[in-house]
């Protein structure tokens, strides 16, 4: 992570912080947060994940102090990242990394960090899906609809990455990231019930409704199902797309060009959203 | 909260702990901690608590940084909470009130605070259960038997109060207590695979195996079930137990007597164990 951080739009240094402003956060995991891809120093869909964050705080509101709206418009939010990088010389205002947004204790921290370089490579090469949970999740779970500071479920397997399911059998979401399956035809993702985070390349790509020729559809995909997918994507917010060569066990090699693809189309939606 | 706090048996201010050495413990709710009781200076069950912190983290290895075991020992910690007491006037070594350890980033916190008086008031005259969220939990989740940072779950209701269940319409647990329900000539409380937090006041009750000559026992309790119940009351480390005069709309009047034998079972445990 970076030094130079932004707490309510003003450029601070990390390390001189205090526990005490973000107590709430820290204690109980009372808050939520967001993060988004940067290239050449522009934030990709900036506008989606504030609302989603907007969102999230007006869904709990007794449980988390909500920062005044001002920090969380998206011209003052820009003009806080714009300002940090300036502020940086290790980032500088053509900065390629990932940008975090965190909301809790009434105030909004804006941090920052490179891509690790076992995430680029993974997005370049794909990531083999080993490991399963199909009951981790329970149908309608509602905090699981929220990116929130407790998220030590989630965090507490991200390395070994497994595909989460509920108790009815169905796929949910992977640790970090939404998943999509080519299977009869479309491209199927869960739904926000299974539950899942409504992630922004889901988003994205849900409303483009289609990646080249395939329709993009969501519904309930069974661990049964998993069989007959011909390729697999997961998709989140800093690598945007991640082939899957092998899903549990069963090699799918189109995989990578679906995720080529997929970037491809959301790269030209976050260019005209900019 | 008082502005004297240790970290890792060090006494500091609060307000000069830097977020930056609790990171993980904010941004990922990667961390756990443990709430007890401080009667006359002196804390309740502390070798228990801590050994339900380390066995929490022994359970996590990869995902939670773990303090030195040193300063999870016993006498380190309460040697922290004697300077703590004896540096803040406020307190003083004759201290009644709630002590909190917070493990995450190889760090250990200790905090105190006071008793609210509204849980004081809860203490004397019981206080109505009228809510519920029966399928709250999944049967078997792990992470629920650790109390964990990522406490937002439980934080997001505290105030409501509700009763927790599972998918096979089992009773889990409140927000933060354990419950006892008194039910054909027994007081049952659910197994910790409801799931529920294996909580210090509820390990107490069970060694005892019984109050006055009611036994206790550890077994499923239905929703359907709450209807035969004679009294209930819930436990937990800063209140010890809590009398239930009405739950769900139907009177109880003999809780408040179970919880007053509730807790001088627990009060001369605890005498005990010092």
């Amino acid at each position: 992570m970076f030094s130079t951080v932004a707490v309510d739009g003003e450029v601070r240094r990390w390390e001189e912080l205090h526990l005490r402003d973000f107590a709430q956060g820290f204690f109980f995991g009372a808050g939520f947060f967001t993060t988004f891809r940067i290239e050449a120093g522009e934030p990709w869909f900036l506008a989606r994940h504030l609302a989603r964050l907007r969102a999230s705080l007006a869904a709990f509101p007794g449980a988390v102090r909500t920062p005044p709206s001002e920090h969380l418009a998206k011209a003052a939010v820009r003009e806080a990242i714009e300002r940090c990088l300036r502020a940086d010389a290790a980032m500088g205002p053509a900065f390629r990394g990932v940008g975090k947004l965190s909301a809790s204790d009434g105030r909004v921290l804006l941090t920052f960090r490179e891509h690790a370089p076992d995430l680029e490579r993974m997005h370049r090469e794909g990531r083999a899906l080993d490991s399963q949970e199909p009951g981790a999740y329970r149908r309608g779970e509602p905090t699981l609809n929220h990116k929130g500071l407790a998220y030590f479920r989630q965090f507490s397997v991200m390395e070994r990455l497994p595909l989460l399911g509920n108790e009815a059998g169905e796929v949910c979401e992977l640790p970090t990231a939404n998943v999509f399956f080519q299977c009869g035809g479309v491209l199927v993702t869960p739904p926000l019930s299974a539950p899942c985070l409504p992630g922004i390349i889901r988003e994205v790509l849900l409303e483009a409704g289609h990646v080249g020729t395939l329709p993009i559809v969501e519904r309930p995909v069974s661990f049964a199902q998993l069989a007959q997918v011909s390729a697999c994507v997961f998709t989140n917010s800093a690598q945007v797309a991640t082939g899957v060569p092998s899903l549990l066990g069963r090699p799918l090699p189109t995989s990578l060009a679906l995720a080529q693809g997929i970037r491809s189309l959301v790269e030209a939606v976050a260019a005209r959203e900019r």
